[in-house]
């Protein structure tokens, strides 16, 4: 069994709203130190495989459903396998 | 100048009904060997301060705004410090 996270972001092209609204907001409440803020998603997959065999279902399900490829785009990291 | 990411996810007690949708819909796909989906938010955070500093303002713009604390957690992870 494997938990991989998979993250889903705009591209760096692809303007990000919502992360220039929370932005703006953190400002209001005084934190001007911050300078940036991006928005995204992450999906915690439990998959009942191991190795190279999570590779191709995290790929398959990326392309297939998760993503968007024309605005995003997506990494992956294998938090724990057993 | 440090880039942390603000993870935030339904408590482990609130019904996730995106990820069971989504865990339906990978079915579909024929991918049965995916067993749970877990659906979250994250925010990629630029601060330009380092340290605790950095901590207190993560602290302070999860519980003002990021975190819908009746539902809501969060964790951090400091991704760079520059």
């Amino acid at each position: 069994m494997t938990n991989v996270r998979v993250f889903v972001t705009y591209k760096e092209s692809v303007f990000d709203p919502q992360g220039e609204t929370i932005k703006n907001a953190i400002h209001s409440l005084g934190h001007e130190e911050v300078s940036a803020v991006k928005v995204g998603k992450f999906f915690d997959v439990t998959v009942n495989a191991t190795g190279v065999a999570v590779e191709k279902v995290v790929k398959e399900i990326a392309d297939q459903l998760l993503v968007n490829f024309n605005m995003e785009t997506y990494t992956y990291q294998v938090m724990e396998e057993v």
